[in-house]
């Protein structure tokens, strides 16, 4: 038999491959409200100082802190009102000694002021006989107190929004406050998925009596969106050598990575080992992970350009999916990614509710389902069964991480799990 | 002052304002590459049952069990090789007694086998004379061992996929498997985005001396659309009372829920309060959530469609949109919600590296970093400063959740954090 390769584990395996790659560099623009969820392409520099106006933070009095010291429900301060600034208006008047004016939340500092005091801490003796209303102070302010100072937010020259983060809405916030409507992002890297295997019929095909449809195709392709990237679906290739080089050959010219799901007896893998090696140099880096389910994966970089030959088997390929092409497609995308390829993304912790036996020296993924107890700690199940059935991750919640060293997870132990 | 209003529970609030709320009941029908991430609108029910066929799960001999019976590497078991079944063909061939045909993972059982013997636990002896060849098998192969047997998977008749899930990878892999090629979903909700406040203008506008860009309509836009919602800009409302309910009646005429950031001063927010109230029965039902930033929040149903009034302060509206309205749109888009809102998909666990204070009766959301330890633990530090500005929470990884019943979190505890 063939199939004597070494196993790497599977952080060493993405860390070799990932160094084979770099992030794709064409760069589009693209509106502010379609930015979210892309990857920015390079710094955003505030243009602006925020807030450009000292704003009152609370309703109340605009003062003079000096003017409130020592002030309390014992001693008030009692200062003249001026005036009403509201918010959107610049104000007119100019606070002076002993003097106040009626401010709210957002509103523009007026000059001459330093601090606000809240509503809360003053009472309000409306004017009698034409003189100004006045106030009552009841507690001290301090200078800066109640009151957001120019360029607390944001100075302008920095940066605003990092190259290489996926925007969130909170950064498209940051954006918007900055008056930025437009910024450069990376071109979503474009992944061409070809499916082999004698048995695989499209999915829209009726299969003959010995065939299923290609599962592998619709899964690959929707990590590959949520990851960031463009599916684009490059049928099933033949199982002979030559036609699916060429095969091989004219998706890589047209895309950024391929990832081929290669069949699942051990002579048509073997096979598409071979072929891939022959696609470009270096070729195949990594014949074999440490993963379970999953082991039978290559990793290789043609000409510049990564290929990933995933298991035939639905459930193999769909975890290493996530676990290796995931990671890879948010690298080609311009994402910082983890030397491991682990990310925390979509990884929760759960209470093991029985035993997982596994084997050190490989990473296993067990489905499983997961509830949440009256405390809302959420407890895991693992699914036992047949393990490489696709309904058996339909009906799963999770996927239980056992980590590459561990020899197994007890009963009551604090669980990594993926919620894909 | 006014303001004067009982202040709920985040969860007793979410739950009294899902209970008026109910999931939108138009639905689309899309293709399978499309559906991904969009709502099942009904159970998909299975039409075939899978495997249709029993395959072997293993590359090696499909034989009766019964032949292999006790044998071992002292004592195989001799079997005559009748044929080779490639997978994607029908065997021709039939097991009888003492015979065995070559098979591969994934191929059709032939007639009359009932198990696979690994190809790792035999020795093909070639044929020799005209013969044919024979294989020593060393292992005894229990019946259905190494073989999947049809309907496995699933069964014709079963549910495929529930109604109300939003569909996963793995979800639509399943449907491939079936040969299902559309699907019906939910139509996602729309929800109009209304901003109010005399400071406020649009983004792309420069602003005057004490104005200040609109920046929730920007990240109340992305938290809908990452729930599932079409966000519908409705732009920025006037302060006035019956210019405000004009406007608001007109865009809850053409949407499934609003979603308004209701200015920041006491005032404006009590005028959009009002506003709200007499918008449609019931009305107000929540003036005020015990959550830190984020309590001058109003819930109310108008005839049938929810509203939600914001706190104009962007970090408050943003921490009160992932709260409150990213459950809602979930809700409105036919997903199951856990009765309080909270869910745990972007959730994770961190240790906390210094103490964070908080008070009992009160949600806190506190900005803070994440970085790993050495052994991948994640660690949470509070970024503390100035909460109300949209850049701390540009600059913050994730949010520490205070839970509602504690004081404070302690350094050294593993807390819950917000990953937006």
């Amino acid at each position: 038999m063939s199939e004597l390769f070494t196993v790497f584990p599977p952080a060493e395996a993405f860390a070799a491959f990932a160094r084979g790659c770099s992030p794709i560099e064409v760069t589009e623009i693209v509106t502010l409200d379609a930015a979210v969820g892309r990857v920015l392409a390079a710094d955003v520099v505030a243009r602006e100082t925020l807030p450009s106006f000292a704003r009152s933070t609370m309703d109340g009095y605009a003062v003079r802190a000096a003017d409130t010291h020592g002030a309390s429900e014992q001693s008030p301060a009692y200062l003249r009102v001026i005036g009403d600034v509201p918010t959107g208006m610049v104000p007119t008047a100019q606070v002076g000694p002993r003097e106040a004016v009626r401010t709210h939340t957002g509103a523009m500092l007026p000059a001459g002021a330093d601090a606000v005091v809240m509503v809360e801490d003053t009472n309000l003796h409306p004017a009698r006989d034409g003189a100004v209303p006045e106030v009552e102070v009841l507690a001290a302010a301090a200078p800066g107190e109640n009151v957001l100072a120019v360029g607390e937010d944001i100075r302008s020259g920095a940066v605003a929004v990092p190259a290489g983060r996926r925007l969130r809405a909170a950064d498209a916030g940051g954006l918007a406050a900055l008056g930025v409507t437009t910024v450069p992002v990376r071109a979503r890297p474009r992944i061409a998925i070809v499916s082999t295997g004698d048995e695989v019929v499209p999915v829209a095909a009726v299969p003959g009596p010995a065939q299923v449809r290609d599962v592998n195709a619709t899964t690959v392709a929707a990590v590959v969106e949520q990851a960031g990237g463009i599916p684009v679906a490059a049928g099933i290739a033949p199982d002979r050598a030559e036609e699916l080089e060429r095969a091989l050959r004219s998706v890589l010219d047209n895309s950024d990575a391929v990832v081929l799901s290669a069949g699942s007896s051990v002579s048509v893998r073997d096979l598409t080992a071979q072929v891939v090696s022959q696609l470009g140099a270096p070729g195949v880096l990594v014949h074999g992970i440490a993963i379970k389910p999953g082991k039978p994966t290559v990793l290789a970089i043609c000409d510049g350009k990564p290929v990933v030959g995933l298991p035939g088997n639905p459930v193999s390929a769909l975890v290493v999916a996530w676990r290796i092409v995931r990671p890879l497609v948010r690298l080609l995308g311009g994402e910082t990614v983890s030397d491991d390829g682990l990310d925390d993304e979509h990884a929760i912790d759960a209470v093991l509710d029985v035993p997982v036996p596994s084997r050190p020296g490989r990473e296993d993924f067990v489905p499983c389902a997961l509830a949440r107890d009256r405390d809302g700690v959420p407890h895991a199940t693992p699914l036992f069964g047949s393990s490489n059935l696709i309904f058996t991750l339909v009906r799963a919640d999770a996927l239980i991480a056992v980590p590459f060293d561990r020899s197994g997870l007890g009963a009551g132990e604090t669980v990594r799990v993926i919620v894909p």
